[in-house]
């Protein structure tokens, strides 16, 4: 059976629904710090959730850019946002480009080899690169969560399995 | 386009690959914590890492075994390996019979839609589930060494991005 004969085990849709899917549960997760915990708040000498959550949304627009344009340029991160008004605005932005943009990408690139940044691989292997690596700093944010005592306002920690 | 014309962009040997290396990673993170750490370390009241790495390996191989059987019964997750070793153990074991049964599993099973334990969804989700949840957790058990200082004897925290 070639590749071109197995039927897909992902298809496009599934891929966009599940990577937004996470995207949103994230956005609760940054809601849920107040200003200060967000960009001050850290467990083990960590980066507090404002710096991983511009992580994952520099990480996310950089793959989305280079899976649309086919070109795979060395990284550049931008300045993180501020506060947290102005990291969910870039938030928003990012969402509304990948429902625009994301579909624009032939299937058949996503199988092809391409010079991702830490090496050649399938572009498929950046998407999920980019989901990944949200999950990893998520995950992290739940227990700089947890460890606040999930109390008072805006501590509600999110569960995991509603996206 | 119809589905099964849609060129794969995901095939069954880059799911495996991608889980083993997920999982890889998380047996490394595993033997990061000394025995006592691995039971009785956390940080907010949450789980010990051992509890999270037993979770992550039950779900796996109930996953495995719905995919395998096509029988998707109501989850039991059996008892928790009383300590590392143990854990070690069931974790080689379920990392042999996932390279011996997921290619097994015929591809188009993936796109059908199956009474996953939270909803009928495609396949294809009770597989990224368990792979989203291993990271989940895995970037938990990250915060707990950092939060142990990261020094001393077995304290080293793998890099993310080796698998």
């Amino acid at each position: 059976m070639t590749l071109a004969h197995t039927p897909p085990i992902l298809t496009p849709t599934q891929l966009l629904a599940h990577w937004q899917g996470h995207r949103r549960l994230t956005r609760r997760l940054i809601e849920a710090f107040s200003e200060d915990q967000l960009y001050s708040y850290a467990v083990g000498g960590m980066r507090p959730f404002g710096a991983l959550g511009w992580e994952m949304c520099a990480v996310t627009g950089y793959i989305l850019t280079c899976l649309v344009s086919d070109t795979w340029p060395h990284p550049t991160w931008g300045e993180q946002p501020p506060h947290q008004t102005a990291l969910l605005s870039a938030w928003d932005d990012l969402t509304a480009r990948m429902d625009a943009e994301l579909p624009t990408v032939p299937p058949a690139r996503y199988s092809e080899v391409k010079p991702l940044f830490w090496g050649a691989q399938p572009a498929i292997n950046a998407a999920l690169y980019a989901i990944d690596n949200e999950i990893h700093h998520r995950g992290q944010g739940y227990v700089y969560l947890r460890s606040l005592g999930q109390s008072g306002p805006g501590l509600e920690v999110p569960p995991f399995w509603e996206r």
